[in-house]
């Protein structure tokens, strides 16, 4: 007799702290309420742990986050997001609604597509003394677009009244938006929102101040 | 009575003939058979016109595509075509196994997150003399983390052996390759992948040497 054990293996989150797509993944599965390992991956030690042969195996990309689950691996994680969401059980990431769902998908979207990587680490790298300059102007140009958007389509958050992957994405992006000193009170919607959400322990759990590769001087 | 005619409307596509974004839309619609309308937003001409105030209101983010559907506007490229996908019968564009389906976003996203928009418009722009080799190096990062992914994947198509997002998103992406000069040769999985797609008609007649807004020298 076969028997797969498979299922009952716990996932393993290859990320880090301060990574906002990580975060996003650690928020997915916080909200799903799903059990995780991390296996921590520094991307600033050792000149970037994510560029060793032995994670290259893991994510090509040498990006986190990567995901090990139910047998496969997976990068990106607005894939990774909607595969727990699809598999697990627990509140809905995506709406019911086709028209809320491509709503949700295009809020995330515009962040993972049009915001983020502009400002993720491997290119940021190499723009030199500009990187804050840089950085700022593609958060900005993004926010400048997403407020209007959201000012359409959110209630208590980003789409109507329940949390979806748009929120999943969004407050890892103000985090990011602050690192770069942003400032985020020039979009009153988006910072309401990230407000709200921020008070909700799956969002706090996850917090890059929380983890177990946090370093004790960023600690919370 | 209230009679409502908002499905019986054509969607209309705000995009440009050699937006590689704008193709994938084209392709979804052409693989589902859905009758569309197009809208051409010339990102060059008159300083680009997809910076007048009048598309500002139809895409925040002023880039395309932008498509008018069902009585709502949406914009990102993978929210319409899941949107499409969802709501349209015809062929599926993502499997109905939830590993596949996450491996198809996989693929996508790393297209769409990870190469695409460093290599976009707004982005070479800032890059000046530069931006031949910025491109270069964007594309050939990804095409090395998608090959290896691919030979994983792919049996006739990007995964297994129907045509899905994945395929929507590679072949306007090694088309730009081709533009920016990239040797595809370096590429094996992508390229045989490439090559079988051209030979379907949905990838034909959505090609951007065939639509309303190519110029007459670059037409087929």
């Amino acid at each position: 007799m076969h028997v797969s054990f498979v299922s009952f293996a716990k996932p393993v989150l290859h990320g880090y702290f301060r990574s906002s797509c990580s975060w996003r993944v650690r928020i997915a599965f916080a909200l799903k309420g799903v059990e995780y390992d991390q296996a921590p991956v520094n991307l600033i030690k050792d000149g970037g742990q994510q560029l060793t042969q032995q994670y290259k195996a893991i994510n090509p990309m040498q990006q986190v986050p990567a995901v090990e689950i139910d047998g496969i691996t997976l990068s990106q994680s607005l894939a990774v997001i909607q595969y727990i969401d699809e598999t697990r059980p627990g509140p809905r990431l995506l709406p019911a609604d086709p028209k809320k769902r491509a709503q949700v998908r295009m809020i995330s979207d515009l962040i993972a597509s049009g915001i983020q990587p502009l400002q993720n680490l491997y290119v940021i790298q190499k723009m030199g003394a500009e990187k804050m300059q840089w950085s700022q102007h593609f958060i900005d140009r993004g926010f400048q677009a997403l407020e209007p958007i959201l000012k359409q389509t959110a209630g208590k958050y980003c789409v109507g009244d329940e949390i979806s992957m748009a929120d999943i994405c969004l407050v890892p992006q103000v985090y990011n938006a602050e690192r770069f000193k942003v400032d985020v009170d020039q979009y009153p919607t988006i910072k309401r929102l990230n407000q709200a959400l921020l008070e909700i322990e799956a969002f706090k759990v996850s917090h890059p101040s929380r983890q177990p590769d946090t370093p004790a001087d960023l600690r919370a």
